[in-house]
């Protein structure tokens, strides 16, 4: 397979791009080839890096809508847990396929998940043709997040034949899984070379009980038991003093920036992007999922990313666009630890295009100012994942039936409940 | 002309509109009409009232992304001043049409706008057919918002023949208009029946100097000179005390909420919607210009507005989903005084309908949090505004041309500058 993009704008310059097999082959001007596939960007297109969502719960799009503007703790006990207990593969298998949908509409290439099921959502993006990184879930409270469990799932799951889909051990968090547990999944992940995602300190609760339990705060917990390494991918990370950010900058562990949710959830503090930066951690971006945010579209996060750091820091020059695109992608490819993020001759071809005809980029001073500040991930116009066209035109295979069954399981499991 | 508007969902059933002239005539279930329009919303399409934008300076469409990410002071001075000082009233025109088609392509149906060079910009929204107040600025440094000037431009303007555009008076703020003024507006302003457009409390440099001037903070300073009443819509409101808050109450003045405007140019504090709903305040929402936010899309400010507050309050419970539609809708309707707001028999003819086939809206629990929390302005197919078609299965009249004439003017703007 390989596709010949013509006239496309690459860093403000018309350019061709030549993708063999699932790589970027050549970038240059006037490219000839007997490519199979051809697409003219005619110059009214540009191209960008596939974003990279580095946190969600892709499934939980079933759940958007149906539990919103309620406090955390009726949202999770009447609305999202009793939800959850009823979920069955077919669900997580509709779930994951109409979040992959909305993900490619919107630009997203590759995401890092955590949910329930991974054998289902592993199955629906491998169809539908995204790039994912699935996470094996760990929690004490659930027969299916048990070591046993998440054992037995990994070996029945082949992780060297997934590609482009990747495995990951995801204990929850420090509350919901035992510090015997987290030991054994970082063990485990180190054993077979695998990263670590987890949820810490998003709530202040959080780092309160973690003290009274072990006078130690969360990140000052998870590096006494060994926890953290290059290969932790820590989402949220809000309520952190200065202490573990050193840490979390001598651990070269990736942090994960979750805007929205943290607004949405009311989490009571602003990521600090700031002082990562300044000990240089590596920061990515991530939607969280879909049922606190309720969107997957990483353009709206880019904004609010970059919208609440300038508020957190009274400052406007905070999170300029430049940085914020490179948050959602090349630093979420460093995190993940793939070959992506970037358009350069022998990356992956995982790619986007931009339809510059449409309003958000008029009059067009700053293309990259408009992609953070003005537009929506409704500007992808096609997406190209691992070398394979997966959205022309804004067209994407299956796209009825997808949404068609992803709305009769979503009805069904409220029924049920 | 009239227009029959079958299978829509209005409040989650499915109706008939009939719409005779400018209003909305009859509501119900199989209404049979000769009406010379008919759209069918097949149980696919449902419909809101239009998005009322209560403060924005439209013609700066011009200048989206031309200077982003600078600290205020240099974003005015080297940026937006010396491009305005070269303005034309062709330039005006241009930016106020395309700034028109955004708003339509996004819900917006009346915009209440403060800008340069009223005359074009009422051409321009009269050709396009939205609704709209228009400012006559007042400002003390520049010879165009004197007060011989906006005094001659009333008496030129015919206030009376401009429906459904309708004229304000528009003293800057406290800072760039002298006590003299301010007097003189408030004055002329009431002379003629016309609102007052003003932006207070916008940054704490704001309220110092009006301590340090006149040992008052901006709204008790205000009150002083009986500027504040029913008549007023004041743009900002971020910096104030209890006090001023329970002034506005007592004088029945509007607030325009603007979130992503104070977060993009920090202005260091969140809007107090809390304490004026406490108080009763009339609150409405606003983009704020298209330079300081990039987009005039009031989905996005609606879902940026909700999550903004859940933050400032530590409550996801605060400025839910429908209350937010409201402040975006019947509040804005209450302060510009207009018939509008809400799908009644009787009111004028301002509504937009939304593709509920589009993926934002599904699994579709509950429609109102997909409008606020997941879906963008991109989800309007039809808008209609004065009892007019403006926008048919996304297509607007004359687009490409206004694209294309805004977009040369705002590229030789920067070249004269």
């Amino acid at each position: 397979m390989s596709i010949l993009i013509k006239n496309i704008i690459l860093d403000g310059e018309k350019k061709d791009i030549l993708i063999e097999g699932n790589k970027i082959k050549k970038i240059g001007k006037n490219l000839d080839s007997k490519a199979k596939e051809k697409i003219d960007g005619k110059g009214e297109n540009a191209v960008l890096p596939g974003l990279i969502n580095c946190h969600t719960h892709a499934a939980m799009t079933l759940f958007r809508g149906y539990g919103d503007d309620l406090l955390l703790k009726e949202w999770l006990e009447k609305k999202i847990w009793p939800l959850e207990a009823k979920l069955t593969e077919d669900d997580i298998y509709w779930g994951t396929k109409l979040a992959c949908l909305e993900m490619i509409k919107t630009g997203t290439t590759f995401f890092n998940d955590m949910y329930w099921h991974p054998k289902a959502a592993i199955e629906a993006v491998k169809e539908i043709g995204l790039r994912a990184m699935i996470g094996l879930v760990l929690i004490d409270f659930d027969s299916k997040g048990s070591k046993e469990n998440v054992e037995k799932l990994y070996k029945r799951l082949d992780a060297k034949n997934l590609e482009p889909i990747s495995l990951s051990i995801a204990p929850h968090s420090i509350y919901a899984v035992s510090r015997k547990n987290l030991i054994w999944a970082k063990n485990f992940a180190r054993k077979y070379n695998l990263p670590l995602h987890i949820h810490i300190s998003e709530t202040k609760k959080e780092v309160k009980d973690c003290l009274k339990k072990y006078d130690l705060r969360p990140v000052e917990y998870l590096e006494k038991i060994s926890f953290l390494g290059e290969d932790c991918i820590l989402a949220h990370s809000v309520w952190l003093n200065d202490k573990e950010i050193k840490i979390l900058a001598k651990r070269k562990c990736s942090v994960v920036y979750n805007p929205t949710s943290n607004l949405k959830l009311a989490v009571g503090n602003i990521f600090p992007y700031k002082k990562f930066k300044e000990n240089k951690v590596n920061v990515c971006l991530g939607t969280d999922g879909p049922a606190s945010n309720n969107s997957l579209d990483m353009f709206l996060e880019m904004k609010i990313a970059s919208l609440l750091q300038k508020h957190k820091e009274k400052n406007p020059t905070i999170l300029p666009a430049k940085e914020v695109i490179k948050i959602a992608t090349k630093n979420g490819a460093k995190a993940l630890k793939v070959n992506i993020g970037e358009i350069k001759e022998g990356k992956l071809a995982d790619l986007i295009l931009i339809d510059l005809n449409q309003i958000c980029f008029k009059p067009g001073h700053n293309f990259i100012s408009d992609i953070v500040y003005s537009t929506t991930g409704n500007c992808v116009s096609d997406v190209i994942c691992n070398g394979k066209i997966l959205m022309r035109e804004r067209k994407v295979k299956g796209e009825r039936e997808i949404i068609k069954k992803a709305t009769q399981r979503a009805k069904e499991l409220v029924k049920r409940y």
